[in-house]
């Protein structure tokens, strides 16, 4: 029984591939008193469009690094899809005598190009092992299946992965007697935690065999994450079958249970319903995200998924004839509370002026019947505006939702339906469709406005929080869009936001 | 198949038995709209000398409100060790018509007891369940298993609890057989999730014919926690056993994730070793609580309560000949900082006085050589010294460490193994002998001093942080306790703790 430590290669979709070198000291140092036969350090890969940190590229200075202070073997693993036989001299060449194990991750429809990289990186001589995805269907894909017979000789080791993290103890005997029916190579398990079953499946297949399995500190991991290296190290000393010391194992988890508590990755209710029903997680990562879905708007979007419903409700479009040349737009921010009294006198001031809010956070502090005003109801806002009852008895806005179909379907509180409506089209951005911004900025253009004030956004210091941070991003991206179309957007406050022209509120008023 | 959820019982351990009514009422609401037989609300109890709040004894005006909203079976738990059969009439005699199921929660090696109890209760007209505890221990105990047979007929269930969180699938079924060889009683099962097995476990007890199973809402739960009621619907509805509303399973899930986060319940590297090796996890819950250890600390007193070693290391006495009349006990607060000029001038005005350090957070600031000086090292300290070398080698004074034997073992750094001393005995409180504070005072005592000055104890406002709250609560205690003795103790900067007379620094200084 061999045991592998990913803990920087897969804990890495979380810190975008960045760690501190603090703490991979101290990771590496505790791993080297433990149990465990390789640790995977992260991705080999060509340069990729969007940032991707020190351990998504494994630069040989930090492989040298590594490799100096660890006793142990190590591995990096590549991404099947985005590297060919031809890339192996060139990203792998330069790893002689650094790097003891090369891992393919690869869908298994793409298995028999993942054997043509498997020669290749033989070839350059290095071990070879392949973590294919997907078991739950394998069953399903005899043609993968045959395939394996070109295994015995070639890998070190035939990883199953349990993508989704939905396979039961049964199903992973299942599973190894399928793969042992065409070939001999050694097993390996990678288990993921959705629905915390990878300490038993993985105790599972080491009873049938497997030969090495995964694990990663704290189980950090995309999304759910991974069986725990803890948990399992402490239940194989229980039962003697390793030597644990403690000591050692506290100092490696110490770390990264703390970046846990801001991270927070493990299962949750919506990986647990990714992964009993098999769907993908990415999205429910990304929906996390951004902290802007509830739990139950994200569990709907999943159901919606399974049962290929694209949307819930169809709404009607809204009719923008008259239009207006102002428009106000207020975000969440503090510096509408801040400029409450020059907010009022500005819409007072102006006859032609609408009031978008783009979402519930601040409705209820600029009502002005006289003027046009739209509440924007994005993800889960609808439901927030259920729990404010009495600012919504008073609100006699028109509510807009963004574009039918909605990704994550609709949430519609029946007292507003008679006065809600979707927009026909989102073009004044090209991603990023159901942010509040987006819609609000979109209705602002529909309504034909000339000038755009913003106030309520306020920008993140950015580094703090990955959540307001990822939130800040994607708000900069859409202001940068919407300014090369020449639409005239500016702040009345202070923001953080580049390229943002700042008017003061106050050069406004009379 | 039945669905028992005691989230509010079970995650009790965690606030004392006090929830808001606003949480309570959501979830209430929420389970109405899922498919769950039983709530369990809480204990009915006698009159405790420690505080335990509303969900310990669950008064009628209480278990009234939660009748009219729930359209569940209600069952309340009774604490064996605490009720006799002759309690029965006045404990429960008031909950006719308002709950549906009592449970007993007992010691296997008081089941006959139990049985007595049970029959009591029978007569006054409830239905009545147990939940016998150690289910893992049952093997080894043939006269607990004969008593089984008392179950036919008087038991509406018989719970198997796995207490320590530590059985494995093989376990359960084997559990089961060993039980059913004696009696035919409907069986239940209620599961710990120290090693994450409780769905596993809980669904194979399903599998081998158990009717009914507990869970609950986020896992809430003394210690590492429960099988959690999310996870357990969800495999089953994807099994397509229960249909599940996720919009009403969010809305149960939301505020207990949120608090959550504050609480911190769950399993961890502790409550692994605990569970892994049937060691309690009480004491664990209560250490991690007081975040004053760390979990190398933890993990190695679980390993010497295991190997029943009651400490690893035996200091020499302090000799404490000569003696001081004044000192001055430095601890962790921000006020040492605050009045660093100050202190440093009354440690030098004062030929007489010994510092002693409560721990090292504060040492390196106030080290005067010409003066004796003390460094307790409680629990994780020693640790902590080894990261601040820099400020140790400068260090002249004498280690300081609790009396042998050390509840949680010793941790001491090589380097000042040679300046280490261990108390004789802690005399100046009847509790919380390992309190950084206690050794203080102790110290301060054993040398005689007749004045003993605090700085840096500044209190914590209470109600804020659990973990600072219950530092708090422990502090005030010493404090009072030593009071008691006619011990001179003064505070010399502001302080939130009562009864402790303040004197200004700057009235001591020249």
């Amino acid at each position: 029984m061999k045991l592998l430590d990913c803990t920087l290669r897969d804990g890495g979709y979380y810190t975008n591939w960045d760690f501190d070198q603090e703490l991979v000291d101290q990771y590496i140092l505790a791993m080297n008193d433990l149990p465990v036969d390789y640790i995977e350090v992260g991705y080999r890969s060509k340069p990729m469009k969007n940032y991707l940190g020190e351990y998504f590229y494994c630069p040989l200075y930090l492989l040298r690094r590594i490799r100096e202070k660890s006793t142990k073997k190590l591995t990096i693993i590549l991404n099947e899809k985005d590297v060919r036989a031809e890339d192996v001299p060139g990203l792998l060449g330069p790893l002689d005598g650094l790097i003891d194990l090369i891992r393919i991750a690869v869908d298994p429809k793409n298995i028999g190009r993942a054997i043509q990289l498997a020669e290749a990186i033989k070839s350059a001589g290095f071990p070879v092992a392949f973590n294919v995805m997907y078991m739950s269907s394998w069953k399903d894909t005899p043609e993968f299946i045959e395939e394996l017979v070109n295994m015995d000789g070639l890998a070190t080791y035939f990883y199953m992965v349990d993508s989704y993290g939905g396979v039961y103890p049964k199903d992973v005997a299942e599973t190894i007697a399928l793969v042992r029916s065409k070939t001999h190579v050694p097993l390996g398990f990678h288990g993921h935690n959705n629905l915390e079953l990878g300490l038993i499946n993985t105790l599972t297949a080491l009873e049938h065999g497997v030969e090495i399995v995964d694990a990663t500190i704290t189980g950090m991991g995309r999304g759910a994450g991974n069986l725990k290296t803890e948990l399992l190290l402490t239940a194989l000393s229980a039962q003697e079958k390793v030597s644990v010391n403690y000591n050692s194992l506290s100092k490696a988890v110490e770390p990264f249970a703390k970046m846990q508590k801001d991270y927070e990755w493990g299962t949750n209710l919506p990986y647990m319903v990714s992964g009993a029903n098999s769907l993908p997680q990415k999205d429910v990562m990304s929906w996390m995200g951004k902290n802007r879905y509830g739990l139950d708007t994200i569990v709907n979007a999943l159901h919606n998924q399974k049962n290929n419903i694209s949307d819930n409700v169809k709404l009607p479009e809204l009719d923008v004839t008259g239009g207006t040349s102002k428009v106000l737009i207020v975000g969440g921010g503090t510096s509408v509370q801040n400029n409450h009294e020059g907010l009022i006198q500005l819409i007072s001031e102006n006859d032609d002026i609408a009031v978008i809010f783009s979402s519930s956070r601040n409705f209820s502090l600029l009502s002005d019947h006289s003027k046009r005003s739209y509440l924007c109801l994005i993800g889960n806002e609808g439901n927030k505006l259920l729990d404010r009852s009495a600012d919504l008895k008073n609100y006699e806005g028109t509510f807009i939702f963004p574009p039918y179909p909605r990704e994550m379907g609709t949430i519609i509180p029946e007292e507003v339906k008679d006065r809600s409506y979707e927009l026909r089209r989102i073009g004044i951005t090209d991603k990023y469709f159901d942010s509040p911004l987006a819609v609000s900025l979109q209705l602002a253009d529909d309504l034909g406005a000339s000038e755009i004030f913003l106030i309520g956004f306020d920008g993140y210091g950015s580094g703090t929080n990955p959540v307001q941070f990822a939130l800040a991003k994607e708000n900069q991206y859409i202001l940068d869009f919407c300014r090369t179309m020449g639409k005239s957007v500016s702040a009345l406050a202070p923001t953080a936001y580049s390229n943002l022209p700042v008017r003061s509120l106050y050069a406004l008023l009379s």
